[in-house]
């Protein structure tokens, strides 16, 4: 039987004991548990940030409990839940949207509780930290077998706070999109996916578009198939390894060479 | 049987390969181990930091062996040492006071001792990387089974040099204290505990309080249960998910706002 | 029997999930694997940082595959490779050099292998995250049991890209090296090992050197054993807990006070 799987993404950054805390609560009650750390250096409150990165991570993680916390709204009435997704996994976290992209990538919310359960949370329970004293307890106990059911009561999806990932506009010949993540690289991820650009622009591969900036600036981009076919410096379109549409500048910081912050609308048409 | 728990905390930085050096000397002397990094990015040589960062994660770590280190004096003649503390722990470091006040939370020191015995080491010791040559080795030893005793001779606990935290000073109507760390979100971390304030001021929460600052300036800060009480930007007082009196900005970065130093001392009175 | 042992080394940084989906990965085909990470926080695309970091800690690893990742050259035509060493490891990533000094340091390669099996890369390779569609698998099988010459055909060592780490110049009396790498402290690790100081110069602890800089300052630096013997501030050579040579500043930073960069050239001789 192997091992239960249970990762954990926040932004509680790398310098502060938060994170490990987690990871120590987790193996205290499921001392099995396979832990693995996504990331702790979610940027500060930035729930899309968070909600990208665990999209794209879940995918290729074995079928387990993720709990995300990228939580500005912690001590206010926001609601703890965990969401049992088709594929089996269960995602934990507070209820600002941070999980729904990474459930519909695991085939949709199944199931959703909200975690009121005080069996399964530490004995008290801070107003500033339910990392450490509701999220990691749930599901820790939920890697070594609780019943789902367990955790609280059943939450209407259609009441869950939406996705902090906003959806491309897809029009015959135009994708009208935004840049929705930076990474460490400079590389800018778009929220349109490849399978976007092929239902407006067709397979993108090889060819060159024009790709129109809200400060009026409009660039003639290649989309290649991997960096090296350019020069170091020049920009270009490509699917990310996830599938995703991005901007990049071989061997460069695109971000800062073309002056595009997060959030930018980014239009990419035919030529 | 349980796996044995060994966590670790330095300020080797996550850049370097010496922290995994030390969890890889730990497995490889002790395989079965669950080896939990707690930070590997206290503030170089800052003995406070990470004693207070040790001090808040003990608690929630289960009973286990602990290294530390943030060490200054390697290579001088301060002693290695491992502490039994009373919950069943040891804690292992250099003896410069950064694993007192964890010892302190653990239950006081049960017994001290020097880690002097070769078996428990390297077989070449450094004079600049005792993490690799001593502490992780001794940890890993102690961790799979090795007698405490057998590490070296007996110290007096009086002769262990002190503790980097300094006491707050609690008097009727008055709390004298300082900040004594700045975490990641800003906000400022005092050297007193809400005991503290309770015993000097009574229950302090939903009450209002002047906060004197050395150069002067006096503030009126709300003591909330949550941050959500307040709009964004207001300064407050809270008692953090350790139990210890902090200051913050909901949602901002009070050291920054309120331009308040490590180390700059805070007094507390009623209004 | 030992849960077989693998390490990961990139320059993936810890914000983005790259290098946990790579963590993932190895687990989802060797769930038994004890994982480590070096680091991820190697320089972006520095490959001679990464050799460095590599050969550092291999030697105090259990025997294992270590994957180490920093690939300027992803989606070229530069090859993935595993090479088995003496020792009995396996090193895994692209053939760009970074591997070779580690490679060395466990007594040599043994033999070379091209990493084509499909068997062993995930179902879709991406053009720009090899660690996880091929290196991450490829790992994952020989820790699991996959015979080494299974992963693809034999490579003559001859053919492998060279190591990033330049040889010194050793003549009697003279040591002609560079700065190789700047570590977390400000501490300049040189090309040359103190034996190859000790075949020019003789046993160099206690001893006064003339270090000569390209600029044409000469400094005047005692060769210690331990920093304590210096007053904080002042400059000094050593012999680092790898056996490397190395310039510091007592409590500061060298690479700062001294205004060197990396890559500077540096010839330690007898005054």
């Amino acid at each position: 039987m192997p091992r239960p799987f249970v990762s954990l993404l926040t932004d509680f950054g790398a310098r502060d004991v938060s994170a490990s805390i987690c990871r120590a609560v987790v193996l205290g009650i499921c001392p099995d548990a396979q832990v693995v750390d996504l990331s702790h250096e979610i940027r500060k409150y930035a729930i899309r940030d968070g909600a990208l990165a665990l999209w794209s991570a879940v995918a290729y993680l074995p079928v387990g409990v993720h709990v995300a916390v990228v939580d500005p709204g912690v001590g206010t009435t926001r609601r703890p839940i965990a969401l049992r997704a088709a594929r089996g996994d269960v995602l934990v976290g507070p209820d600002n949207g941070l999980l729904l992209p990474a459930a519909g990538r695991l085939g949709g919310i199944a199931e959703a509780r909200e975690l009121t359960n005080p069996e399964y949370r530490l004995p008290v329970v801070s107003s500033t930290f339910h990392g450490r004293d509701i999220f990691a307890p749930a599901a820790a106990n939920l890697a070594r077998g609780v019943p789902f059911e367990r955790v609280g009561p059943r939450l209407d999806p259609a009441s869950l706070a939406a996705s902090p990932l906003p959806e491309p506009r897809v029009r015959p010949g135009s994708v009208a999109t935004e840049v929705v993540y930076i990474d460490t690289f400079g590389n800018l991820k778009l929220s349109a996916l490849v399978g976007d650009v092929r239902a407006a622009l067709g397979d993108p591969v090889g060819r060159t578009f024009l790709v129109r900036i809200a400060d009026g600036r409009e660039l003639r981009l290649p989309w290649v198939a991997t960096f090296g076919e350019l020069a170091a410096g020049e920009a270009l379109l490509y699917t990310d390894a996830y599938g995703r549409a991005c901007i990049a500048v071989n061997q460069g910081d695109a971000a800062a060479a073309l002056d595009l912050p997060d959030g930018a609308p980014i239009e990419i048409v035919a030529p």
